[in-house]
C-alpha cells in the first residue's frame, strides 16, 4: 500500500462532514495495515515513539477510552488519561483555559470526549494541537462511524451503492448523525427507521428513505445498524416504554427472517440484550459487533498515525 | 534455572485448587528470578514487549492494582487500567458482553478483580484470553496465596511439613480460602483459629486442626498468618466488637511470647494496627509483611510471564 | 552544560527552605536542557528507563498530576498513578503503612500530593525512597515555585535583585509560602499584597514589603504574581465577597497601566477570569501563564532526573 501520495486534509477529526472520500479511503486503508499489528504476537510498532497523546474524557467511557489508549500504546506513544466530571468544565471559558494548559505541555494529539455537543470543534478553534473527537453529546462520534465503515467494507468489499438501514433513536444518536453524513459521502443508500417521535425534523434531507416500519427497513438492507437505547431517556416525553420499543423496533429472530441471508448486522455497543436486540440476534451469524470493536482499535491507530505525522517503521 | 521442561497447565489462575505442586514450584522459581529485576538499578526486562495486559478492577484496590501494574510495566507490557463500580456490571449478561468487548481489543491477559465470588471463573468460561484473578468476593485470591507461599519458602527454605496457623475471620476471607487449598497441595500442616461464629461449617475437612484458642494456634507454628478484620463486617450478627476481637484473637507481644523464636509472621495487608495485630508485633522481628508486598510484584511478574508465553531475554 | 560538579544535596523536595542557591541553580539549569526534549518531534529520552515513579495524589489535581506523568514518560520512566480521597488516609498511622507498602514495591521516586500540610515531610521521615511534594495543604508547593523561578529567570535573565509582588490570599496559599522562602534564598525583593485578614501574622519577617494597596504592589514590580482565589473559602469569616475582592485586588487593564511596560505576569493556575484577573490581563502581553505550564514539565523532568540519579544519554 502506497499512502505517500495523499495526506489527511484536516488537522482535526470532529465531524464526518469534514472528511472527503479520499480522506476516508486513506484512513480505512491505513487502518487495514494497522489491524495487522494487533494480530501479531508482539503487538507494537515504534511509529509514535516520543509522541504524547492526551485522552481527555470529560464524559465517562470505559470502552472508547480503552480503545484509544490501546491504540496509542501499540504505536509506542506516551498516553495520558484525563477524566473529569463535567462539573467544573461546563463553562466554555474554563474549558478553554484547561485546553490551553494541556496544549502548553506539548502533546501531539488531544482526544476529547464531552457530554456537550460541539466541544471538540470549539477546542479545535482555540488551540493548534490536532484534535480528535471521541464523541460529543448528541452531535457526532466520528471514530465510531469510521470503524463502522471499515467493518462494512471489510465484509462487503465496498461501500458505494450499499443499502444501509439505521434503526433506533435517530434523534438523539451521535452515531447515527456521524454515519448519515459519512455514508452519504461514500455513496451508500441510507434508510432510517424509528418511532416517529425519535426521528429528527427534516430527516429526509439526510436519509434516502425514512420509515417507522422495522420490517421495511430490514427487507432489502445489505447492512442493518441498530442503535443503543439509552435507558436514561426512557420516561421522557417522546420516548416509548422499553417494552413498547422492543416490540416495535427490536431486532429478533422473527424480524431477521425478512432480511437477506448475507445481511451484516452492526451495533455501536454496549448492547441492551432483549431491548433493541435479542440475544439470539446479537450472537447470530449476521453479527459483526465484536469485529467492530477490533476494528475500532485499528481505525484509532490509523488516525493517531495520520494526525501526528508519525514515521512508518513497521 | 531451567524452566523449559515444564509449562503451566492452566490458561487461567482463578483458584488455587487448579494449580498442581509442579505449577506452584514453577511460579515460585520464576518469581525468584523476577525478583532480581526489581532489585536492579534498571528495573526493566523486554520480556513482554508488545503484550497488552488489561487490569480490570471492578472492586477498588489500590495496592493489588498497583502491584499488577508495576509487574506488567517492569516486563515492558502495555498495561491498561479499567476500574468500575460494580453497579452497571452486577448482571451476568452485561459482564459477559463487557469482557467479550475487551477481548476483541486483543489483550494477551486479563486481570480481574470483582466484589462477587466466581466472576473470574465465569469470565474464563466465556473468553479465550488468559485470565488471572486478583481476588473475587469471599472466594479466592490466588496471587496473594502465591506471594505468601513465596515468602514462606524464602524464609523457611521449604513448604512441605511446615506448621501454619491462620488466625482471624476464616469464614469471610478469600486469602484464607486460597491458602487452605494451596497449603494442602504443597503439604503444609494447617491450623485455623478464630471466633466459632467465623469458622466455616465443615472447616475440619480443609484444615488439619481447628481451634478457637489463639495461644494454641500460636504455640508450635512455623508460620502465623493473621487476617485483616474488615471493619464493614463489625456489628453484623456473627461478629464480635473490635475490642472483644482484639482481646481474644489479636496478636500482641504477650501472645508472641508463646510462639517459637523463629516464627514467621504474615499479614495480607492493609493492617489494622491495634485490632488484629499490635504495632509492636507488626513491626517486630518476626514480621515479613513488607517482604510479602515485594514478593507480590515478583509473583505477578512470574504469572504474567508464564501466562502470556513471553520470551525470556533478560 | 557541565552538571557533574554538583549534586542535589537533598534526597527529598518537600520545602523550598531545604534547597540552597546551588540546588536551585542546578535544577533550573537542568530544566533548561530538559525543556529542549519537549520541543523535539520525538519527545523522549531514555534517561529514566527502568525507573519507577509513583504519583500518589491523595488530593485531586488534574494538571499537576498530568505534568508529573508527562515528565516521567518523556524520560522513559514507568509511571504509576494512585489517587485517593483522603478519607481512609487521614490518620497518620495508616498513611505510614500505605507508604511503606508502596516503598516495598521498589519505586525510585514517590510524588506526593496531600490536602494535609506536612504529609510529604512526614513520609520522607518514614521511608528511604526519594520524595517530591506536589503540594501539601496550605504548606508548600515547591515544584510550582521552581517553575515560577524558571519562568522569571528565562524572561528577566536573572533572579537576584528583582522586585517581585505577590498579590492575593497570602495566608492560605502554598504557592506564596514556597515562593516567599525561595525568593529570599535567590535574593529577590518581595512585596506581598492582599486583604489585611488574608495576610499571615508576622508576615514582615518573610516579605520585604507588605501592603494592602494593589497599586503600590504593582508600581515598581519586575514580576507580578497573582494567586488563585479558592472559591471554597469565600464566605468564611476572614474572606471578602468575590466582587469586593475583585474590586480591590483583581488585576485589570486599569491597574496594569500603573505597572512597568516590561512587567512579567505570573499565575499558578487555574485562573478565575474576572475574579483575581481580568480576561484582558490574563491574555495580555505581560502574561507568561502558559509558559509557566510548559516550564512545569521541564522542571519536573529535571527533578525526576536529579532525584533518581538517571544517566544522561540524550
Amino acid at each position: 500500500m502506497d499512502l505517500s501520495g495523499h495526506n489527511l486534509s484536516a488537522k482535526r477529526i470532529v465531524s464526518m462532514s469534514e472528511l472527503s472520500v479520499a480522506d476516508i479511503d486513506l484512513i480505512l486503508d491505513t487502518a487495514k495495515a494497522m489491524k495487522g499489528i494487533s494480530e501479531r504476537e508482539v503487538k507494537k510498532a515504534p511509529t509514535l515513539r516520543g509522541r504524547t497523546v492526551i485522552n481527555c474524557f470529560m464524559e465517562p467511557s470505559t470502552r472508547t477510552r480503552t480503545s484509544f489508549e490501546i491504540s496509542g500504546k501499540r504505536l509506542s506513544a506516551d498516553v495520558i488519561n484525563i477524566s473529569g466530571s463535567g462539573s467544573s468544565l461546563t463553562k466554555g471559558e474554563s474549558i478553554k483555559d484547561m485546553m490551553e494548559n494541556l496544549e502548553a505541555m506539548k502533546p501531539d494529539l488531544l482526544v476529547i470526549r464531552s457530554a456537550h455537543s460541539g466541544v471538540p470543534l470549539q477546542v479545535a478553534g482555540w488551540i493548534d494541537c490536532p484534535i480528535v473527537s471521541a464523541g460529543d453529546g448528541r452531535n457526532e462520534h466520528p471514530t465510531q462511524s469510521l470503524l463502522d465503515l471499515m467493518t462494512i467494507k471489510e465484509t462487503k468489499g465496498k461501500l458505494s451503492g450499499l443499502n444501509i438501514s439505521i434503526i433506533g433513536d435517530i434523534l438523539n444518536s451521535r452515531v447515527a448523525r456521524s454515519n448519515l453524513t459519512a455514508m452519504k459521502t461514500v455513496g451508500c443508500n441510507v434508510t432510517v427507521c424509528g418511532p416517529a417521535t425519535l426521528l429528527p425534523r427534516k430527516i429526509e434531507k439526510f436519509a434516502d428513505q425514512v420509515t417507522t416500519c422495522r420490517e421495511t427497513a430490514v427487507k432489502d438492507a445489505d447492512v442493518i445498524m441498530t442503535l443503543r437505547i439509552q435507558r436514561e431517556r426512557i420516561g421522557q416525553a417522546k420516548f416509548p416504554s422499553l417494552r413498547e420499543y422492543s416490540k416495535h423496533f427490536g431486532l429478533n429472530l422473527k424480524v431477521m427472517e425478512k432480511a437477506r441471508k448475507d445481511v451484516l448486522l452492526l451495533h455501536p455497543g454496549p448492547i441492551n440484550r432483549g431491548v433493541e436486540i435479542s440475544p439470539e440476534v446479537a450472537d447470530g451469524p449476521w453479527s459483526s459487533i465484536l469485529e467492530q470493536v477490533t476494528n475500532g482499535v485499528a481505525v484509532r491507530m490509523a488516525i493517531l498515525y495520520l494526525m501526528t505525522g508519525g514515521v512508518r517503521q513497521n
